[in-house]
This record gives structure tokens, C-alpha cells and sequence, in this order.
């Protein structure tokens, strides 16, 4: 078939470089627009761009002009890197101009018709596009994909909460300088140092989660009612979150049943076989001393959550230690994940214009 | 008055030389013996001793010869910086032998007529020495401090249990590599990455916390009934634990009534003016973005826990992030403050043979 | 007597907070302005300044409201750690309204007028004041000190050129990230990495120290006749940088008269006895593990140049390894011991018009 | 072809499991036995073994017994990731026993009969089996790789020695921690530091290049008429030692020259096509921010040197920055390109009788 255009929105920054470096071979899209702030629109991107991924830029890419984020680029779905200081008011001026946005930025999430998509836990959220086209008029949609913590912890709680139903949760996190983007933290604050405070962030992934794990009824989502407490710590790793998980369910559950729920978890995104999806979305170690950011955290390619250290919790009923990449399935690995399973869904054409 | 004599088993170790800079100037101690493993006994301490401290080897200190682990050393009381692989029979015949031992090692934490002492939190569980005394027939006898994440939890829940009884605690460490000892954790392990495991320690955290926040009766320690659950990480810190803590009180407590408790808080050490007490013991901060192990560790010499981010838990009841200086009140420096207590009270004499 | 007021130029920058500390209890001067950039103007000093030191903001300094960088300001000194960005144009109006300016930044550095001064080396470029003064017309001065790598070769260099005159030097630098001011460097750059350029500083360290070891003569500075190599990494060590270097000498040498030369080395601050001035400028350690940023940096508390590792060299003719306090000696209190040194000589009246 | 049974002694070690990651899937080699010191001997090699590599262990591998490392294994060539300190006899007991032994290890490089090869460089240095036959009479052989900084300074400096004479090179090296093995550098030392001295390593360099550089003649090798001045320092860096790098040659050399000489380099390994020759083993950047050990050093799957910064020096004649895989390059990986070396000259069963 003919590879599908895409474009990419924020293309020079942190998430922007990913989505390049992801989709330099994927078999369903082709990148064929770049889009950034203005200072760069006009040059090539491989000038634009302080390239910071480890491989280099593909070729066909580097040589892109970089365009201003407006409509009237040459494709049907946009990517978006942009940082939420401007990605409110560019995201909707894509999605009135008619393309399909898949949308890392936090501006959207939490709006009542649009949905915040994990395929493997939430596809049929995806109903909430309609509900989206009706209220805005748009000819395009926004779809978003959730905070680079958030999705990591969702994943595991969704194949718990539906069989044993969760109640409480309490999160500790660890997560990854790169989860700030670039230039983001200052080597000054973090060499040696944590940083026990991410402003904002608690409260993003307390509220996403119980979205996400919220059930779609009557045009609406109506919130998953787990309390949750999370409390976010910055450290000196560049790639890979860690969170320190208690969780307390409704339902008895031994430990035995605990672990195949992990284990054997397969959804939407592995019986479709959408090109990025993890075999396994959850993988399970009895190694005590893993997950570790920097042996683990290139599983499954990125895509996957790693779980380890799963025993009972003296306090609520079971703890557990998660890892996540936080740039691939934290952030663009998950848009590119969104776009594969609306497409095949067969969604698409039905929901952009251009 | 003629200071105490005192010397220092392990004294080359990390633990070892945290005492020496401690005691370098201190105003009722002098030291009079190092001591350490065969290889370093018979050298000058200044030529055994890889010195790891930032500031210079105490000259008067630097010129003694290394001695072996064994009684027949010119003092009273010694410091143990031992490694616990040998520490339970060393500080044993130490003790044994009529020396005060004040220990760092875990051996005989929990032992049941060894006390655990913080003495701001539980200075009468001293009266375990008669007990001790009685069941060992030891002309000398062994205290030991908390392990270092212990002493800060303690320090913290204690104001909080006595005026609102704390009934469930769930903590997540993130703690220094200093907590190692020297060479303990490999570059390579923890570069770029964090350690979800240290063994032995979660359930010592928990263990040794209930001992401390307990009741003497009868002769014995009757343990908290406190609920604790501790996830425990290593990071690539130098010095300084972070401890987020999550709580829940029997009794309604507000906000206020918290701060309260925490930043009034005084005790023992404050009211003797034992010369290594922190002036509060407490320190509060109303930064979000602090406590940080990089800025704040040495608040009050490394002798305070520096509790920030009080706020309220959607799954317990209030949630904080501790900071304390791991190899300051958590090792050397608590058991200096112990025997401190101890003179003051003038019970040194009284359990001290030598 | 009355302390002398003085300014802080660029007042909340990591320069300027360096400033700040160090002239908490200074005992001649007395900060009574703070100025930074407009956004901060109007701000009490402690609500504009993001505070990365590791003591706290002095009271007195951080009740102060934070002035717009222009003269008019109530001292008559200001010490300036403005960016190079606007360092020219403002330190020159203060220079033309009268105030004695002392620099950190390079604008003026390489200005045939303007001397680099470290009083231990070239403390007779003072003369260029008169030059400065008759060729500017300026009521006012402005007194340099070095780049934060320069100062420290500098030093090392003066005591052997006197005596031996020295013809090359190759020097390789691992510079902290502390001298790329705040916010700097970012994390995702420099954490396990090397960054192998510092645009700019190669040139800097290599001219200005030709110019501060150059002759003052007829009103002129004659540049040192000195090869220099310098090639300059960041590495990522907070404060301290290293340099390694080797030097060819004109006049024969042994290794004892370098290191002779090097550490009975005293001159005008030390024999002026200013308050800032470290009592050996140069300290020579012989243990060959040393000098190290981490444990080495705080010697002489930041003021002095630490050499070890002297030894013969294969290519030119001795090597050695220099380490000093770039933010210090690197920086602010470079510009206080330049300070110093003028109202010691009873220079400033006759300099400064406010 | 069947594939040739290899050996690996010091198998658990970190350069033993390089040479296991390496050989997984090696075209010419299997892997038949891991051989390691008496505590692992006896179990598997996925229990022996703390696994430090970022791929999963082999699962061929995984399941080996572990081997006390003596001759009696079932392989021609075993390759030694031992350390020096038992290296020199476990070597020679397996070449006195018929096997080719390819080393990593320090103690045979310098002796005259044992060639330190570089394919690139001195793979006419082979002869020197003859001799080291003649002398010993050993059924088997041992061929050396160079020290981890050396294989990149003497690559580079080869194809400019031959056109252009090489007379003096000064050379500073930061060394990434995975060159000191594991556990290797404590954490507490190397965290925010810098280690300006690694005992011997200067030495090493110096005098294996001027052998490596060196001409075989009439049985021997005459050293290269080199002078060299290395100062040798350890970073905080995971992988990839970085080198700064001056040098002077005999003869005139433009840049582009020199650029042409470095960039067009192919020599046996390019031209024999052995399976682990990088295609360019010189890569050189123009980019002045690199190369760097974070992003560069996996270029060519580890085994070239890459090189930047090319520019004159005013001390010497051009200087430049070279970087370098220490474990792959710089280790196993540059033994097991030695004996492809061997085996494509056909010189395997001339010189191995097992």
C-alpha cells in the first residue's frame, strides 16, 4: 500500500526528534512534513535541529524543510511534540483545518470529548470522537496519548482493575531527565542530587488515570473510582521512569493470580498486530534487583511496562516496581501506537478531511 | 574535666571515619584507639586509612597506630563502624570485656534486651541495659542506633504517634551510595540508573521502627502497632536518604496541628544540650521543591531530619518527603549523640567496667 | 572603620550569588545593592533569585529589592558577574558614571587599556588605569580578572617564568558544569558524557594568559612569549576544574627547584595580608591520586591553584595536574581579592568618583 | 563451515562477557566453554554470572557449565578476559598446552616474543609467532591486543606515521569507568569527580604504542622513535575512553592531508573483509561538538576510532579529539578481530595443536 503522509508538529524538540527517529522505517507512514517554532521554519532539518537521539537522522528526513506549525502541510495525520505553552491553540487550528491529531502535550487531555488513548486498556474510548466532531464541528479530531508516568501505571492497573477491581493506589516515582525534554533540567540541579518536586505532574497522572481506566457510558467517560496518591521525584537518569506501586483491590487475589493477570495480559493492539505493539505489554521479572532504567528500559523495544519486585504490602495488598520508557511508550512510541489502531479501525478517512 | 577516652573499632571504614572527623573537636570525647581489621593493625591510621572525608585526617588521629579488634584497648567506651559480617562476635566480647559499645552494625538491633536508642524519640528504652545486664552477666554492654533511613522515619512519626497515634506508614527510600560504606556500590551499577533493591533493608526499616516507637513494660520492648510498608531504592546521590512518607493517624489531625508537632518538636538531647544535638530536631521546610539531598543535608550539622511537601494523601491521610544525612544521624553522629545521653544521664560509670 | 558599600551587577546569576555569599561577612565590604536583569527588578533579592548555594541567603541581602542594572546605584564599587551578553554596555556606564567596576565578564579582557589582574601575578598592571583613565575620560574603572580556567594556569606559570621563563605549554581541561553558569549546561549533555568543545575558551585561556604574564612597559602590556595549547572538555564534576599540562622550560630545571618554586611561592596578597587571600597561593601535594574536584576543591577555601602529580615529561619537559575552584578563584572571588587589592594600595579615591 | 569451538577464560568477568555478547552470533566462532575462577566453576554460566551487559545472556551460553580455567578444554582458541593479577600463568599453562591464546590481559605485551597486534596497524607483527615458537617451545601461541586507550591512539597515528613521520605526541586521556572492570571504581569515588591518576596506565600507553608503531626486523621488534607524554584521568562515563591528542610530525603536512590520511585508512581488515573489521577504522567528524562517549562511541558498531577537532596546534603541530569503544575496540572485540586475522591468513592449525 501506499504509506500513509505524516507530519510532524514540535519536529526539532525531544519528543519531535523521537517521533522522527521512530517512524524513519515504519512500514505504514511516511514523514513528509516537518513543522517547527518559527526560528527554524525555513531551514533543512538537519540544520534546524540540535539532533540529540543516538542514531543518526535518516536521511530522507534531514533534508526536509522545516515549515511553520500551520495547516497546509502535505499530510493527513500530525504528530505533535509541541511543548503545552503553544500546543492548545496549534493542535485545534490542525484539527479545524481537517487532519488528525495525535497530541503528546497535556492541553486536551482532561476536556470532556477527548479521549486520552492506551490501546491495550482503553480503545474503545475512541467513541468519544464522535461525541468530539459533534460539540467542535471540527473536520479533523484530537486524540491524545497520556503523561509519560501515567501510561506505564495504567497499563498494569487495567488488567487488575477489571478482574479484581482496584481501590487504592500509591505511586512513588523516579523518573528521567529526559522526561523534561531539552535543554529541560540544568546539570546543576540534578548531578547528585533528587529533586522531590515535579510541578504539576502528580496531579496529571492521579486524574488520567482514573480517566483512562473510566468507562465510556452515554457520550461520556465517567471516571474510574480509585483513589489515588502519587508523589513525583526528578533523578539523574537520562532515559526511564520508575514507579514504586501499592495497590489494594477489592477482590481477594493471591499473589499466583496476580502475576498471570500480568503476565498473560494481551489486548487490542497485539491480536491486531499493529506494527509497534509489544508482544507482551507487560513484562514480568522475578529478578528482585530489576527493573533496572539502564538495563531494562530498551525491552520490548520501549514499548512495554516492566514489572518486577511484585510481593504483598504490609500497608494496602500488593507492591510492585514499574519501568517505563518514557520517550517511546511514554510519548511518541504511544501516538504512533494511536494512529496504527484508528487506522486499522478503519477510522481514519471517517474522521479527517484532508 | 579530662575528656573520655574512647576508640573506634572499624575505624578505617567509610562508618569508621565519620567518627574520627566527628570527634576530631568533640568537647567531652578524645580518641585514643583506632582499631580496624589485620591488614591496617600496626599501621599509622593516616597510612591505613583510603580517606574518603572532605576535609583533612584530624592530625592527633592521623599518627595512632591501627590496633586490632580486640579488648585490651585504653578506653572506656567504643564506636563501632564494624561491618556486620563481624560485628555481632567483635562488639560481643568487647562487651564482654566491661566497654560501653555503641553500635552501628544491625547484629543485635533486635535483640530483645539490646535497646535501639534515638534519644529523642525513646531514651528511656535505656532501662533495657538492666535488663541486658542481668541476662548477659556482661560487665560492659551494647547500644546500638537505627539503621540510617530508620532513625529519620522515627524521628518523624514519633511527635505525630504520641499526640495522634499513626497507624499505617508506606515509604519509598531513595537512598545515597554512601550508605554502601566504601567501596560498596560499583560505578558502573549506578550511573545513569537506580537500584529497585537493597537487601535485607525494607524489612529492617520496618522492623527496627516498631522497636523504636514501642513501649518498655515489664522489662521489655513492647512493639508499635504500626503498619509499615518500605520500597527501597538506591540513586546516584553522595550523601542524604529521601524518604517519601505517607501516613495514617488514629485521631483527626489538621494541617496545622501536624506542622505543629513537627516543628515544636524538642526532646532529651535538646533539653540536656548534649553538645551533638540538633537545636530542633525537626526542620521543616515550606519550599515544594525542597528538601534536596545536594542543598540541605548538611542543615544542623547533618544531626536534623528535614521534612518538606506536607500536604494531604488521597489514600492515607498526609503524605511528606524526609531528608536526612545517612552517614551523619544515620550512623556515626546518632551514636555519638547515644553515648552523649548516656554520660549526661550519668550512666556510664554505672554499666562500664574498664 | 565604615565598611564600603558595594554592588553586585547580574545579582541573582550563579556569579552573582557567589558574590553574594562570599561578601556575607566580609570585613571591609558591605553589599548594599543588588541589580539584575528588568524581570527581577522591583523583587525583594530572595523572591527574584533562584538560590543555588549551598549556605543560605544572608538576611540582610535577601531583604534587599533587586535594582535595574544602571548607575545611580548607593556604592561605589560594583563587582560585576553580568552575562557577556550585556557585561559591555553596562559596565561601561558604570565605569562613565564614576563607579571602580570589577569584572568577571570577557568584553573587556582583550582591551589594550583594561588590565587582567591577579594580584599574586601581575599586581603592577594596575598602572593600566592611568592609561584607562586618560584614554577613556572615564570618572569611573573597570578591572578584569581572568576566565575560571585561565586564573589557575596563570598562577601555576608565574612562579617558573620568573625563574626559569617558560617557552610552551600544552594544557587539556576537564571543567565543571558550574562554569557554564545556571541553567547552563543541560543534564541531557552532560550526564555520562564528555563534551570535547567550549566555544570560545580555547582562545580566551590562551591569549589572556599571555597578557597576564606580559610586561607593563611605556603604558603598554607586552604579551608573554609563550606557546599555548589549550583544548578544553566539560565534564560532569559540579565545581572544580582540572588541567593537565606540560610545560618546556628556557633554562634548566630539576624537579625539586619546581617544586621549590611552586610552593614557597607567596606575593603581594599574601604579604598585604587581604582578607580574601589565600595564605599559599600555589599548594603542592605529592600523593599522586590528587588533587580531585570532589575532595580538593574547598582547600584554602576556594582561593588557591592545587598542583600534584609533578613529573618529568617525555615531549616537553615537566607535567602536572592543576585543580582549582572555578567559581571561586574562577570567578567571584577573583574580582573580591582584585578589590581588595586596590583600597589596600589606597587606589580607590583616586579612581572612583562616586 | 563448521564453526570454530572458542573458548572464553574469565567468562563472568566484565571483558569476558563482552567477548560472550560479541560471540553470540559470530559467523566463524562458537562459543563451547566458558571457563572462570573456583567459586563460579561448576555452575551454569547464567547463575555464575552477574550478567552487566544491556542484551540478554545467549541462551546457548547461558546454559554452559562453568570451567575452572585450565587447559583440558574442548576449543583450539580461548580468549582471555583474566586479570593481570593470574593472567600470566593461566595464559601460558594454555599455550604450553596447544591452544592460540588470545589476551586482553597486560602481562605478556612487552615481552619480545609476543606481538601486540592491531589488523590495521602491524599485522605483519604475526611473525613474531615464529620466534616466540623457536623460543619456547610452545605447541600453541599467545597474541596480545593492545591496552584500551592505546589500539585508538596507535590507529590513528599509524596511517600519519607512515606518510608523515610522527615524532612527539602528547596525549590526555579521560577514561570511561567500564575500563577499570567490575565492580571496578567505587561510586562514591568517581560521582561528581574527576580521578586525575589511573596507576600504570600511563606508562602502558606510552611504551605499547612506540612496540605497536614499531618495525619487525631480523626477529624483532624495533621500537617506534616516538616520544610520547600520556596523563591518564578517569570520568564519569559509562563506555568510551576520550583522548585529546597533539602531535608533531617530521615531515610538512597540510590539513587536508592530514584529513585525507586518517579518512581514506583501509588496511587488512578492510581489504580481508574480516567479519568484525569496522568498514572505516578511522571516522573522522567535522562537527566540533564531537565526538562524544554518549553519542558516538557505538559508530561502527564499536570498533573504530572516531575522530574530531582536527586543528593546528601552536605548541606541537595538530592537535585532535579521538574516541573510542574501550570493551569492544579497546577489548574483546579487538581479540576476536586478531583471530580472524589468523584464521583468514591461514595461520590457525600452523601455529595451535589442539
Amino acid at each position: 500500500m501506499n504509506k500513509i503522509k505524516v507530519g510532524i508538529l514540535g519536529a526539532t524538540g525531544s519528543v519531535g526528534q523521537k517521533f522522527v527517529s521512530l517512524l524513519a522505517n515504519h512500514p505504514w507512514f511516511e514523514i513528509a512534513e516537518v513543522a517547527a517554532s518559527g526560528q527554524s521554519a525555513g531551514k533543512r532539518y538537519s540544520e534546524a535541529c540540535r539532533w540529540i537521539q543516538k542514531t543518526a537522522i535518516p536521511e530522507n528526513v534531514g533534508c526536509l524543510e522545516v515549515k511553520e506549525c500551520k495547516p497546509g502541510m502535505d499530510c493527513q495525520i500530525v504528530f505533535s511534540g509541541l511543548d503545552a505553552s503553544v500546543a492548545g491553540e496549534i493542535e485545534g487550528q490542525f484539527a479545524q483545518a481537517g487532519y488528525g491529531v495525535f497530541s503528546n502535550a497535556r492541553n486536551y487531555r482532561l476536556e470532556e470529548d477527548v479521549p486520552i488513548i492506551i490501546p491495550e486498556v482503553n480503545d474503545n474510548h475512541i467513541q468519544l470522537l464522535e461525541i468530539q466532531k459533534e460539540k467542535r464541528k471540527w473536520p479533523g479530531f484530537i486524540i491524545t496519548n497520556p503523561n509519560c508516568s501515567t501510561v506505564f501505571l495504567a497499563m498494569v492497573l487495567h488488567p487488575l482493575h477489571k478482574r479484581f477491581k482496584v481501590e487504592k493506589v500509591s505511586v512513588v516515582t523516579m523518573q528521567a531527565v529526559s522526561g523534561a525534554g531539552y535543554p529541560g533540567v540544568p546539570s546543576l540541579d540534578i548531578l547528585g542530587n533528587v529533586l522531590p518536586f515535579i510541578p504539576g505532574e502528580e496531579e496529571k497522572i492521579e486524574k488520567e488515570t482514573q480517566k483512562i481506566l473510566g468507562t465510556f457510558k452515554q457520550g461520556k467517560i465517567e471516571n474510574a473510582d480509585i483513589a489515588l496518591s502519587v508523589q513525583c521525584n526528578r533523578v539523574a537518569v537520562e532515559d526511564g521512569h520508575i514507579e514504586c506501586v501499592s495497590i489494594k483491590l477489592k477482590k481477594d487475589a493471591t499473589e499466583r493470580e496476580i502475576k498471570e493477570s500480568l503476565q498473560n495480559f494481551k489486548s487490542s493492539p497485539q491480536l491486531l498486530k499493529l506494527p509497534s505493539a509489544p508482544e507482551q505489554p507487560i513484562i514480568l521479572t522475578g529478578d528482585p534487583f530489576h527493573p533496572q532504567p539502564k538495563y531494562d528500559v530498551m525491552q520490548a523495544e520501549g514499548m512495554a511496562a516492566i514489572v518486577g519486585r511484585l510481593r504483598k504490602c504490609p500497608v494496602l495488598d500488593y507492591r510492585m516496581v514499574i519501568l517505563g520508557h518514557n520517550t517511546i511508550r511514554g510519548a511518541a512510541g504511544a501516538s504512533i501506537l494511536n494512529a496504527e489502531l484508528l487506522i486499522k479501525r478503519g477510522l481514519l478517512n471517517k474522521f479527517v478531511s484532508v
